[in-house]
This record gives C-alpha cells, structure tokens and sequence, in this order.
C-alpha cells in the first residue's frame, strides 16, 4: 500500500451516473419559481467530481448493492454540499465569485436567490431521500438520521461557524476540530448512510467507518495543498484565496513537506482500514488514491 | 358559527407548553459553536404565539391524543419557522431590522451568523423529527416527507422567491398563490403532518384537510390587515411595513373593507370544515377565532 506515484484514475463512470441523475431532477412544475430553480440547477449542474455521491456509489458496490439502490440518497448528499457551498460563498461569509471556474450563484442570480437557492436545494435534498429512497422504512429513517446530523449544529454548519468566528484553537487539534466538523462529517456521511441502509457485518463496518473518518481527513490536507500548489485553471478559483482569507491551513501551520507526508500517512491508514473491511473495496480504493494524487 | 365579536382568547396552556419544550432543547455541547447556538436560541426564543406548533398540538387533541404524541414534530414546525423568519429578515431579503419586539438575528449577531443559525435551525427540526418523535416508522416518514415538502420549492422557499422576485400576476389569483407557497403550506402541514402521523377517518380527515386549507388563508388576510391597522408596540415591528416594501396584501388589492370581509368568510368555512371533521375540535375552533380577532 505504498502511495500511487502518479495521479490514479478517476471512477469517471459512477461521476457519469451521479451526473445524469442530477441533470433529470425537477423540483417544482410552477412557473412563477422557474427562475429559483434554475439557479438551484445552475450551482448543481456545474461539474465537479462528484466525490460524495460517487463514494456512496462505491460503497454500496463494496457491500454488494447496484448504483440504483443508494442513487437518490447519493444524490441528495451532493444537493447538500452544493446548498453548502452556494452560502459559503455569500459576500456576508467567504465572498467568493468565483467556483468550478464560473461565477458564484449570488454573482449570477443576486444575494437574495442566492440565499434562498441554497435553503431550496437542503429541502430538496431531505425530499428526494423521502421520496425516492428505497429500502425499510426503519433503516431509510436511520440514514437520514445521520447524514442530518452530519450537517447540523455539530456538523457542517457548525464547522462554517467555527471557520468564519475561528472559534477553534489556533493548532493542530484546533485545525483537525474544524475540519472534521467543516467537511469530514459530510464526506463520512457519504459512506456511513449506505452502511446504514444496508446494513454489514462488524468488520466491514468497522473498516469502512474507519475509512470514512481518515479519508476526511486526507480529503482537507489534499485541499489544502491544492490552494497553495494548484493550477488556477484547473481549480476553477484563484489559488491562495485559503491564504488571503486569512484561513489556517495544514499548510499554514505545518508548512508544505508536512502537510505532503501527512496526506501520505493519512492514504496508508485509510487504505488500511479498506483492506480490514473487506468485500469488493476495489473503486473506494481507486478514490483514494485519486484523492491523495488529484491535482484539482 | 357567527364571527366572534371581540377577541377570542388563545390557548395560552398549549402555548406554555411549547415554549417549555423549545427552552429545554440543545444543539451542541461543543464550546467552539456555542456562539452559533445563541444566534438560533435568541431567534427560537424570541416569543410569539407560536400558532403552528399550537395548531399541531390541538390537531393532536382533536384525533384522540396528547401533547406529547406529537410535540417533537411541532416544536420541529417551529424551528423551520423561526429558520425561514432569520432568513427572510437579511438585507439581502427583506431587510427587516426589528421582529416581535427586538433586534433582528443579522442585527445582533452579523449576516454571516444569521445565515448559518437560519441554516442549523432547519437541520436541527428534522433532526428533532428523526430523533425523537415517536411512532411507525413509515407514519413517521410520511409526516416529515409532508412538513418537506411544505418547506421545499413548491412550499414556504418558492413562496419567498415568489415575493421577491415578483414572479406571481398582480391578482387575487397571484396574491393567493403566493401565500399558500408563502406561509399556507406550513400552517396547513401544522395540521397536515399530525393527521399523517396518527392517522383518522376519512370525514376527520378530509374536514381537517380543509381547515388546513382555509385557515392558512385566514391567516395571511388578517396579518395583511394588521400591518395597516396594528399597534407597533403590539405587532413588534413597525406599521406598514409591507406599503413600504411595496408589498401585494389582500389591503392593496382589495381595500380594508373588502379584506375584512374575506377574512370573515374565511373563518366561517374554516369553523364549517371543523364541524364535517367532527371529534375533539374544541382547541382548534378557539384558534380560529383567535386568529380572526387577533390584533397581534
């Protein structure tokens, strides 16, 4: 399990499939919100790799499930995240006009359809996993459980509080606090909600919510790697945005070389944790090692 | 079922009961978001009737059960509430500075927390509905599914797009369109969301269907009246504010006069769908006329 020289390849057919779902969800028939939900589809439609939905993708092939039996709870985790970001990006939080190389939705569409883009993408994320996830009612209810909680008070929304108040103390623990509330809930949530709707044995569980919990954190070192080393064309945003932000970084407090051996640290034990989950792990393999080597 | 010729008096003791719910509830035991947790319980705290958890109490009451078979999902309508009222305060949105009395959430605590405590106080309200209501698990879904999609862009986030970007025809047709998005479907599914959750008959059911329907217009219209002829000590918030913002109310459309007599018919069909419904709707008749006589 030595890490991947270079850059591993992307399971581009599960995004394909996260895509083309994404693209034939409809949320209102009005005419009088056509315009809110064409600013809903703008953020949602503009690309990305889809790493959550695909890692929910992966882990219900890894415990013997087809895409089509976690597809609309794996959809509704990327609705979450692109609600997230839309009001992440507001002026009155990170101000950012720029994402996936297109302008911010508040840039687009106003402040006011911005805000209410995102509030409408959250309710239709809860929606669609009411309405279109399949399974017994009793394990539906208890993954949704958990992938609220992971963007609650305790989760997501905490971890945008924390990031923009900088409530968290200034050092390692501190920066692992954040972040595990910021983006690791969300993107464990990803591979926790299918194990919870289907249900694994306790080494397989065990394993993959090991996994879940190191691959946030590979997942944020990458990210923020990438702000200091990336391509502006390929990250769609201007790089150093972390550093003007006045953001603490893995970077900032670890510097470059540090922060580089922890993702590869953090590689080695997220692929270790797989190899003790067993079953067919082979795609949540390939993402790691996609996430450790991407350079967008 | 004569109109009531002064005010009818509000269930105070289901009121209390839903103010004690809500003061006892948590979010987070972190010290790094408790800032956050203040902006949520300074805005949930804040007062008011609280009528749509009320409503959901007393529809309890009227099919055969207690306050506390349901008082997870209402105190859960009440969050979404409070969410959408942070929200729809912004500057970017109505930019309203003052709300029952005090300060608006953005006001004390800046955009960006406000953004974030309207965001956590929508994931902790189906949070509350996941964690701790009890019931069948499939009646349980049925009934969150309902409060969603009340809330999504067929709802209450349509609804405020509706108003802010003026999408609807400048009629009676437009006007009710865009309070049903606006505030009906919320105070419908106050009702709505209970009758899911413990099931009735089908008179119950369809009676209480159409009271839903008929109150949530009753409603809009006096709120309409009472921003033009309200008390601003009472209302909490200054007189004429939708002149100002150059709102459609059924006042500007229809005059004073024309409105109060709508809201009067109003009320008679609501009482008149409460009395098909049959059962113990004494609670929910005592709303109705308060809501009618309100002058706050």
């Amino acid at each position: 399990m030595n890490a991947p020289a270079r850059q591993a390849e992307y399971p581009v057919a599960l995004q394909r499939a996260v895509d083309a779902y994404l693209e034939q969800l409809r949320f209102s028939e009005e005419t009088t919100t056509a315009g809110l939900e064409e600013a809903m589809r703008y953020s949602l439609l503009a690309g990305g790799k889809r790493i959550r939905p695909v890692l929910a993708l992966a882990t219900a092939e890894a415990l013997g499930h087809t895409q089509d039996d976690v597809m609309a709870l794996a959809a509704a985790i990327e609705l979450i995240h692109t609600y997230s970001l839309i009001h992440d990006d507001l002026p009155a939080m990170d101000d950012d006009e720029l994402r996936r190389g297109k302008p911010t939705c508040h840039v687009v569409y106003g402040e006011d359809v911005a805000i209410l883009a995102g509030d409408g993408l959250f309710a239709e994320a809860i929606k669609l996993v009411l309405d279109e996830q399949d399974g017994d009612p009793e394990r539906v209810l208890r993954a949704l459980r958990h992938l609220v909680a992971a963007i609650s008070v305790s989760g997501m929304v905490g971890g945008q509080y924390v990031d923009v108040k900088e409530t968290a103390p200034h050092d390692q623990a501190g920066l692992r606090h954040l972040h595990e509330l910021k983006t690791g809930r969300l993107i464990a949530a990803a591979i926790e909600c299918p194990l919870l709707l289907f249900g694994a044995g306790e080494a397989a569980t065990m394993g993959l919510r090991r996994f879940a919990a190191e691959l946030g954190v590979l997942f944020q070192i990458v990210d923020d790697i990438l702000d200091v080393t990336g391509d502006e064309a390929a990250l769609g945003k201007p790089q150093g945005s972390d550093e003007r932000h006045g953001k603490r970084t893995y970077v900032s407090v670890f510097g470059l070389e540090k922060a580089r051996e922890l993702a590869r640290e953090s590689h080695h034990n997220a692929r270790a944790a797989l190899a003790d989950a067993g079953g067919q792990t082979a795609t949540l393999e390939q993402i790691t090692d996609y996430i450790l080597t991407r350079d967008t």
